[in-house]
């Protein structure tokens, strides 16, 4: 039924992961949104609520613009403790789906302070719609399902 | 004398990899187990213990019977701590050897709480022998090389 | 202006870096020198260092020779702490330049004492420039930018 995606796309796929944990590292909040469509939808999730199928998200998006308003917003209130970002991210898993693939992906992302002390901020996966637009990959949906919930009161930026 | 494996066997050994480490994180055990050829060994040992050539395994199965009884009785027992795993692997390194290859990665392993509490559960080293059986790749061997030695008293499901 | 590496090279890369990381870890520090160029740069900095533009280095070779010395003083000091690393590297990003290619990647770096006892020691991304010689590809100049400062007064190896 699911046809496993060919190396080059598992490729392609890896390629995407790395340049949206990356622009995150980095701080480029706003190049980042420019790896969705105009009409995706992001959010975060706890395992525990997926499993238990309860509707509540720790982060919505359902457009681009709320995206860009998200990021608009940090960029203004910066109320959030400043940190560095750290996503180290495992190999990705595709399947070829209806007009593009579902890809998955395990995630460790750390966070720094500016005085250097590190700590585990969050684990889990993605799950993400990947479509092509203009020759280009781009997320049409990105769920993260977070293992880790205790801290996520303290979350600001994207996972 | 070692051929390094062509670009095309890094992402099918990549691809095998990625689906050993989440079948393990979605609890789909039985799954896991296919990953292996029928003749297959899969241990688990400290890294302490191969530096001094010692023999003691903390888990050791060396059939895919073997594997399979295993799973059975985590799933009838069911004592071990209830957790969610994420494993985190880094890229994989593969050599050609006589009928097959030598497959080797770094990995992370997290493992949370129901109540989304996560902690740093093991690092280590894959070790695998890897063939082809029907046009897929199988674990014939598969050695998992603990950095971690201290809390595997609470080893409980596969690494 | 900056063109992304074809899936081809992003292999390349991963298998390189893949070999950067094993070769850490398995303590041959010696094979991992001969992945630089006789004119190499190897330098480690922390990030704060890098966004006020100070030029500190935490560790710094600027050639093969100097990093052979540093790795045999390591050899006959040895008064570091003994322990294991374990490299995590996330996807490697690669963009074409003169000569050969930018290639940067995210890793977690943990280290294991002789008791089994692991802790995180340093998150960050490494920035290197590569070439190839002789059919296969080196690293011309690593940067190691590390998040994580509060330990490094501990820091012996290379990350």
């Amino acid at each position: 039924m699911i046809a496993e995606a060919v190396p080059e796309m598992f490729v392609r796929l890896s390629i995407l992961f790395e340049e949206y944990g990356r622009l995150l590292d980095e701080d480029r909040l706003e190049d980042w949104t420019e790896l969705f469509v105009e009409d995706c939808h992001y959010d975060i999730v706890s395992r525990e609520n997926v499993r238990q199928n309860l509707p509540l998200s720790l982060m919505l998006c359902d457009s681009k613009d709320m995206l860009r308003d998200r990021v608009s917003a940090l960029r203004q209130a910066n109320i959030f403790n400043i940190h560095t970002d750290c996503h180290v991210i495992g190999p990705v898993h595709g399947t070829v789906m209806a007009g593009g693939w579902e890809a998955s992906a395990a995630y460790a992302l750390y966070q720094s302070t500016q005085e250097g002390e590190t700590r585990l901020f969050s684990v889990g996966r993605y799950h993400a719609q990947v479509v092509e637009q203009g020759g280009r990959l781009c997320f049409a949906r990105q769920r993260v399902v977070v293992d880790t919930g205790a801290i996520l009161t303290l979350l600001a930026t994207p996972i």
